[in-house]
């Protein structure tokens, strides 16, 4: 590769365009064809780039998945904001938690069957992305807590990091894609009985 | 195959013993070589009876492997059984029974790491032992409930089927094969703090 006559701060919002634009194409093309069965040189052919441009904007097929991985949970993430944050009280912020967690996984990862074998990649490796995807769900959650500690809603006894810490083992089998799918007959009753359950855990 | 010249009931004790050599035998060689590459043909070589006589006991290689399963099954309940009688009150029996379906769980699923394969068999295709062991744990947990209403250390408002069904979801990640092998960074701490959030959820 040759050195570009730009300097680097120009380079910078093009090479985003591009690497948004392989990431787009990819998460289509995986979408249809799997993840793991494609290699980047199918990839590449099919969306008209050339192998080595592809790993100029990525160093492997993971980068890309990682990309694409991030976009998804980043996703969920907003969904789930959106949700608590359109409740008043912090009992409905925790409900609503619950609800929006376990159908925006759901609709990510079962219906859109060809990208759940990028998000189990994800899972099982422990990428970044599902670490800071883990962080802030629990952040989340650990902040409903406090607000219903605040507003006398929740008891305050408990250790906030223990609540915390425990109340997110709950919500584990619905947000990682490994185990959710093997709870997919609990998909329908568990967001109502587990939230109410922690709501009476959490009674002052 | 001739027809014995023994009356049927005489021929049960008899037939029951080679059954559960049957299955001893294989227990030993499917957790030596694994269940799903093993066909019924290197089972009877391996453990020195004929192919057909094998069939004549069992009708096939998940026939056996049902068996094992619900051995397997019936020492896990039998432990948590066991240490959930041990204890005296109400709420001690619960953290008990986290506690010890963890362990037994994780005794028999990650250390025998072959006899896993069954189990995972087992869970995915719903096998009769499966569903009757899981039954059995919500039998003993709804037994350890209604004791705790009555002693008055739990609430009694709540009805006693959701109260058992939400803590069985709350089990589930530990009891369950597929779900416990994407859970191993939790069985140390899950049992503590789920048991303790649950028995917050039922305080009067």
């Amino acid at each position: 590769m040759t050195a570009t006559p730009y300097p680097v701060s120009a380079r910078g919002p093009a090479d985003h365009d591009v690497r948004d634009q392989i990431v787009a194409a990819a998460t289509e093309h995986f979408s249809r064809y799997g993840y793991e069965k494609t290699a980047v040189s199918d990839l590449a052919k099919a969306i008209g780039f050339s192998k080595a441009y592809i790993y100029k904007f990525f160093e492997s097929k993971q980068a890309i998945g990682e990309m694409i991985c991030a976009n998804c949970l980043r996703e969920i993430e907003a969904e789930v904001n959106a949700a608590v944050a359109d409740a008043d009280s912090p009992p409905e912020k925790l409900r609503r938690l619950f609800r929006a967690l376990t159908e925006a996984s759901l609709r990510l990862f079962s219906h859109e069957r060809k990208l759940y074998e990028i998000a189990a990649s994800a899972a099982t490796e422990r990428w970044q992305a599902v670490i800071a995807y883990e962080e802030s769900i629990r952040k989340l959650l650990r902040e409903v807590l406090q607000q219903g500690r605040e507003s006398g809603d929740f008891e305050r006894k408990t250790p906030l990091d223990e609540t915390t810490m425990a109340i997110y083992l709950v919500l584990r089998p619905y947000m990682n894609p490994l185990l959710l799918q093997h709870s997919f007959d609990h998909t329908e009753s568990a967001p109502g009985l587990l939230s109410s359950l922690v709501l009476r855990s959490l009674s002052p």
